[in-house]
């Protein structure tokens, strides 16, 4: 029902459906908004006709009528996707209010003020969603009037002084826009309907989508409902609460809300919220009295409903509610947003509590999420000067230069810097700032404020409310107790403890939970895929092992030659031009090249090494510096100048598509030869230490069958003589990358040369779209943004095509060669829609980087369950 | 039977058939030389015993013994592969001569002389074929004796000087090599063979091979015939034939002979060759008697002779005979090589006369061949400065700077510099050198000398046997007529004419012949392919459609954006900020690109013109020196270092696949929109003078259906708005490249909004190789020559990967839209093989450069023909 509701449609009509109290109303489908849409924003008349049946209906149950003077009927209108959308969608409350309707209402009530606020409320929501109006002038009206009043609090306007500005509100909104405030309350109805329908295709709306990877042609349903008032006197309220800690996943019952409001007074921050129970206490909101203490019937009402909601839904939950004379209404629930930590530790305890079974746990959990966890920490150890405390909204460390606007943020991350975002609070216009954030820090606003939930989405660490600070933007400074700092000044926060800390403070590793690693090692009963890492060096290797990587799909071995002491052997590799010259320094690299390899199979006892010979064009290794040429002018004892034309003889036009991969191996044989040496003689001495070696040797970029023939055959003949020289032997793998479409095409002529095929899914993203991953930052983005390609094919396989590619290989290569191992080591061998499609086309393996070693043993495992 | 027996060895057999004098011999079978090569260059005994049975045969034929003392026994051991390849194999004549039979043979036909002579030349031509003896220490020793016996010709030498000659070449080999030569006439004969199939991996063989793609696994026969001889006395001669004229195809019986001498005299060029008739006279051997005079009778012989191999062969004959003792023998015949004009006349005439029908006639001539009749030739208005005249032994002009070796020609070329090869004489040694030459003089030699023949096959200009012309290779120079000219010097030649011309003469467009223009119309008939060309001009165009070319495949504006009035305006959008400039920038090119089109649409009146918008990345028109750079900061009126700073910001790094093609139509809108504009106004202006227009609007390199469809419909706007304005209308199609490999796996969902694919088999190439065809000359030559890949894919179309992906494209592209046109537009569209590949798969059509349409013709005739 999702699809047609929306989530919060759904929800409701469910929550309806188990016997919950919720405010009558109806919901209008997102089939309605794509046809809105599609006739140029106007709503059909069908449409129309379907709505006003379901409002008659509304009428019916509720005892009330719209438009009525004396008794009116008032509804929210509020957007609803299929996934829910924080803050991203607009909301009118208090619809069909107007100069007649607001004087019954008061009289209804016997409460003339609540009357005028609400309309007061209504105008101004109504002006800015509907009408598009800015709203500031409308607020700085209220404040000039609170100030000529003499009060502080909107709460201190009497009756009187909201009548007054609702006469101001209109004034000024037909001065301003030349169009009286409309009074018709069907007419605010349709126009409301059509508002929201309009917002799905608002910037901040498509921008989060993109970052979401939300499809864009869902559309919206509009949610309808009969208006209950938080804001009628102290026996109302209204509130948000969690069923479980969302940032720990504790099973503790935790919210906040507040006596005689409205829902947007609780998320908007400008309130401290009061905590529901003692649970919810913390340090900003310990003295203030809980719903429990106030209201106890409403609140052991909740406590019934929800755990009636966590069984229904098999899962934590985010509950909005509102009290109206002491009767709780159930505005809304949905799945709760949470952290890694707490998803996985829900899911475990559902598991525990028999709500789920493993599968459903399993599959509960966006791998993409399990990201969040395995990021560092705050060094314990370290010496922190804790300038202030704020609410620990996202949990996680992080350091940065300090900035105080999305622009700016995004600017200095994408010159490099690392920036913590400094914000009043947050807004959805910040949402670009803090993806280019390396974490959160705002002066206002609760654990539910914009800040605190999208920063949890988004895996950044996050303190909010952080009322010690106090911000400048005029002067781009922040102060704190006395101390200023200026934009560029370093900070770091702890997300987990809500400190804000003077500097950049030392970071440590995850650490693995014991839920966790439960959680994961339920996903490795059921995954098919074997998940293998690309390391380098002994430490990845290491990290990737204690993640669970069952090998190394991808061992660079270039990475290793930019160290100091190697880079002039290097060099003077490249700049050889006989034979024997290059044989000279490819010897003094072979040393270093077997430590390498001693460290890496040490790593990794047990598990299989795919070591891929020398890949990227020499020039690569080019001194760049003029420091660096002089400095190899004199290892060679030559000429700058010959430096310098070598340089010039070595540039290449295209060097992704140049004289790299197996091509050098083609024209200098005696590289590989070296390379091939160094991982056997390694291997051999591992293997003499009890290390069990299982070294696979990788030929990159073929395109034609015979390259691999030739190279193999090489690499075979040097094996042979080492095992010659030695007396000793070892067992290998020798195999190819395919990465590019003709080896791709090819696959089934040069399977039967390979022990295996490793999808190199990068390159082969490059070549198959003729597409530079260095380049496209100058149009990729317009075509992500402009819906030409559904989500950047670096981050996820195109399946479509590239995905074609890899299908035919497999199926082609599988044919000629049964016993071929297959897998994917390019980026996507991490990202969890690609790894899925591994799983459908049966490869055998992916291989992705140490930290993401997780999150691929979970998506391989959904993507069994899923099968 | 030529696979097996070779051409030699085939016509061998096939002359004996057909009833004509040939001297009985034998082939041993190109399968023996596979076999040898196979087990370590070793005859196995199967062979060697039907050798043996074959040899008994050969003796019981002519009445003579093998090693026989009284009457011996001699033989011609040559290589014959399936395709002639003159000069490059070895061969080893009056093989079986040793101490005891040349004084026999001597005996036997009363020749002591002849006797010596030949046992001479035997051992001389045995030790350098066979035994690998350098001959240069044998031919200095003949030199010394030729000085003391103060005689100047080799035929002035008496039967004494040359026995002792002999005595001295034998104790010379043995000094050397520590080996005897080899007396017994069977060691002589395996040994022989055995060279013979070893040559075929001579590194000029294999060379030759690479150069005129054959392949290497063919292998080569070894004939074994009888020994005719041309030096028994002056009723003896030897010589060598034409059946038609192998320059212009006249049918005029044409070859050379001379008295008293063996083969190679003829072909070697050391002595200026007799006329065979009247008709075959010419400047340098006019005052020569001909064979006509001489020898009335045999030569009427030959005159039957060749009617009826003409007959027989359905071709030009290229004979070698010799007369022994006023016997004619034909030792070979082959189709002759002969120029592309000469090619075409015959197969023309040939048709005329009955003998061959069109179909035949089409199939007779190698498409590339015709390359030659379309190239310059001098402007007969042009002064000249005839230095010398030499024999017109390859037609067309040739200029450049004048160079003495191989090495230095090929070194010269590759930087660049076109180069004119001037040697004493040519010898195998000598192709690569070729290759690299605008054309070839020799001082020395005949029309079918060396140098001549392999001109003719290469399509160069030669001008042969000049003699008035002597070369010093010590200080490389070159005197003529008392003028010297320098290594560097400027010359040109006239192949046509046999002049030698000082400095650079102007050459103006090949005429075509009305042979020529009735073979093409013939192709014309048969081919179902349509042949377009790729043109950005209106004079290409003209040249093009003169050539017959349907339509243009190809017309890249990009091209027209290099001239200097627009240059500046291209710079001013390429560094416009905003919209707004740009759009100032681009009203500047509209007329400029309005003009070019409407050239373009006169010049193919009634035939389609394909016009690709703007394809290349806008960096490569950036200005490149400080000058252009300051020149375009002053007509900007902005600081120069502005100008490098954009410089900066447009580099890419692979620009191949960077910011170009399509994506700059997605992120600059407006330049396709001129461009759309600037096509349209043109077509509307050109049908209002009555021209016939049909405009084809393409959008270069997309991956993605979206761009297509995106740039679709903002060009359909854009001439929506056009044909509103002028109230005005015309057609026009819309369609795409396929140049990526996605966009050829994604053909299917692509074909339905396009009119048109055409196939960038250039970029494809690239692609799917992950290969730049910038910078593959670092390593693709070593791929050809080590046999990895058959042959350059950017020349002749890779048909396993690349075709893979046409093909795929095609039948996906067809199946969801069956009106779709194709048609391939990279340099492959005029390559035959690659035409032979575009019609098997169905394509529509070829679009090649003018100069490769005829070629394009004939080669999609053929292969319509072959279907």
């Amino acid at each position: 029902m999702k699809g047609l509701l929306g989530g919060k449609g759904a929800n409701l009509a469910e929550m309806s459906s188990i016997g919950l109290s919720v405010p009558p109303g109806f919901t209008v489908t997102t089939a309605a908004c794509l046809d809105f849409v599609e006739n140029s924003n106007t709503i059909n008349q069908q449409i129309k006709d379907e709505v006003l049946l379901a409002l008659q209906e509304v009428e019916k149950n509720s005892g009330k009528k719209f438009g009525d003077i004396k008794n009116p009927l008032l509804f929210s209108v509020r957007s609803g996707a299929r996934v829910s959308m924080p803050g991203m969608m607009d909301t009118v409350l208090n619809l069909g209010l107007n100069d007649d309707s607001v004087i019954g209402l008061a009289e209804l009530t016997k409460n003339p003020r609540f009357a005028w606020d609400s309309y007061r409320r209504f105008i101004q929501m109504y002006a800015n969603v509907v009408m598009g109006f800015n709203v500031a002038i409308l607020e700085s009206t209220l404040e000039d009037l609170k100030e000529a009043r003499e009060v502080e609090l909107d709460t201190q306007l009497t009756a009187d002084d909201l009548q007054e500005l609702v006469e101001v509100y209109k004034r000024i909104i037909f001065e301003e826009t030349g169009v009286s405030f409309p009074t018709d309350p069907m007419e605010q109805l349709w126009r409301a309907i059509s508002a929201v329908f309009s917002s799905w295709n608002n910037p901040r709306a498509i921008k989060y989508r993109e970052i979401n990877d939300i499809d864009h042609s869902w559309g919206t349903a509009v949610n309808v409902q009969s208006m209950v008032f938080g804001n009628m006197g102290d026996d109302c309220a209204t509130g948000v609460c969690f069923t479980r800690d969302p940032s720990t996943g504790e099973k503790k019952f935790f919210g906040e809300f507040l006596i005689n409001a409205q829902g947007e007074d609780v998320v908007a921050g400008i309130r401290t919220p009061q905590p529901i129970n003692d649970l919810s206490k913390n340090e900003s909101n310990k003295g203030l009295q809980t719903l429990q203490e106030a209201m106890p019937k409403v609140y052991d009402e909740l406590v019934e409903v929800y755990t009636r909601l966590e069984k229904h839904y098999k899962d934590m939950q985010d509950i909005e509610f509102t009290i109206e004379n002491d009767k709780l209404f159930i505005l809304q629930t949905r799945n709760g947003k949470r952290t890694a930590a707490a998803a996985v530790k829900i899911a475990v305890d559902l598991v525990n509590e028999k709500i789920l079974s493993k599968e459903e746990a399993i599959l509960k959990i966006n791998p993409e999420d399990i990201n969040q966890l395995l990021h560092p920490r705050l060094d314990p150890s370290a010496t922190k000067n804790v300038l202030a405390q704020g609410l620990p909204a996202s949990p996680g460390a992080g350091s940065g230069v300090i900035t105080f606007t999305s622009e700016k943020a995004t600017a200095l991350n994408e010159s490099g810097v690392k920036v913590l975002l400094v914000r009043q609070e947050t807004s959805p216009e910040d949402i670009a700032g803090m993806v280019a954030s390396e974490g959160i820090l705002t002066a206002r606003g609760g654990m539910t404020s914009h800040a605190a939930v999208v920063a949890r989405g988004m895996g950044k660490p996050c303190v909010a409310g952080c009322s010690e600070i106090q911000i400048n933007y005029a002067t781009l400074t922040l102060k704190v107790n006395g101390r200023e700092f200026k934009e560029g000044d370093h900070l770091t926060i702890d997300g987990a403890t809500g400190e804000v800390i003077e500097g950049k403070v030392p970071t440590i590793a995850a650490e693995i939970s014991e839920d966790f690693a439960n959680f994961m090692s339920w996903a490795d009963e059921f995954r098919k895929l074997e998940i293998r890492t690309n390391a380098d060096n002994p430490e990845d290797s290491e990290t990737a092992r204690n993640f669970g990587a069952q090998g190394i799909g991808l061992c660079r071995t270039e990475h290793m030659f930019f160290e100091a002491e190697r880079i002039l052997a290097v060099r003077e590799m490249i700049y050889a031009k006989e034979l024997k010259e290059r044989e000279k320094a490819l010897a003094k690299l072979l040393p270093f090249q077997r430590e390498d390899f001693i460290g890496i199979f040490t790593a990794m006892d047990g598990k299989p090494v795919n070591i891929r010979l020398l890949d990227p064009p020499l020039h690569e290794f080019l001194p760049h510096t003029k420091e660096d040429r002089e400095a190899l002018a004199e290892y060679l004892e030559i000429e700058v100048q010959l430096i310098d034309e070598r340089c010039e003889q070595l540039h290449e036009f295209n060097p992704m598509l140049g004289h790299r991969g197996c091509r050098l191996g083609v024209t200098f044989p005696e590289i590989y030869k070296m390379q091939t040496r160094a991982i056997i003689e390694a291997a051999l001495e591992c293997k003499k230490k009890g290390v069990e070696v299982l070294p696979e040797i990788m030929i990159p970029l073929i395109s034609l069958k015979g390259e691999l023939v030739l190279l193999k055959e090489e690499c075979i003949k040097e094996i042979e003589t080492i095992f010659k020289e030695t007396g000793e032997e070892v067992k290998y793998k020798l195999g190819t990358m395919i990465e590019l479409p003709r080896a791709a095409i090819t696959a089934g002529s040069i399977a039967p040369e390979a022990d295996f095929f490793s999808f190199g899914t990068n390159d082969l993203t490059q070549t198959t779209f003729g597409l530079s991953r260095d380049d496209s930052g100058k149009f990729l983005p317009e075509y992500i943004n402009g819906g030409l390609v559904p989500v950047d094919p670096f981050v996820s396989l195109d399946q479509e095509g590239v995905g074609f590619l890899v299908n035919h290989a497999c199926v082609e290569g599988r044919k000629s060669n049964p016993k071929i191992h297959m897998g994917i080591c390019g980026e996507h061998g991490g990202e969890p829609r690609s790894i899925q499609f591994c799983h459908d086309i049966g490869l055998d393996y992916v291989s992705c980087s140490p930290y993401r070693v997780p999150i691929a043993r979970l998506a391989a495992a959904q993507a069994a369950l899923r099968d």
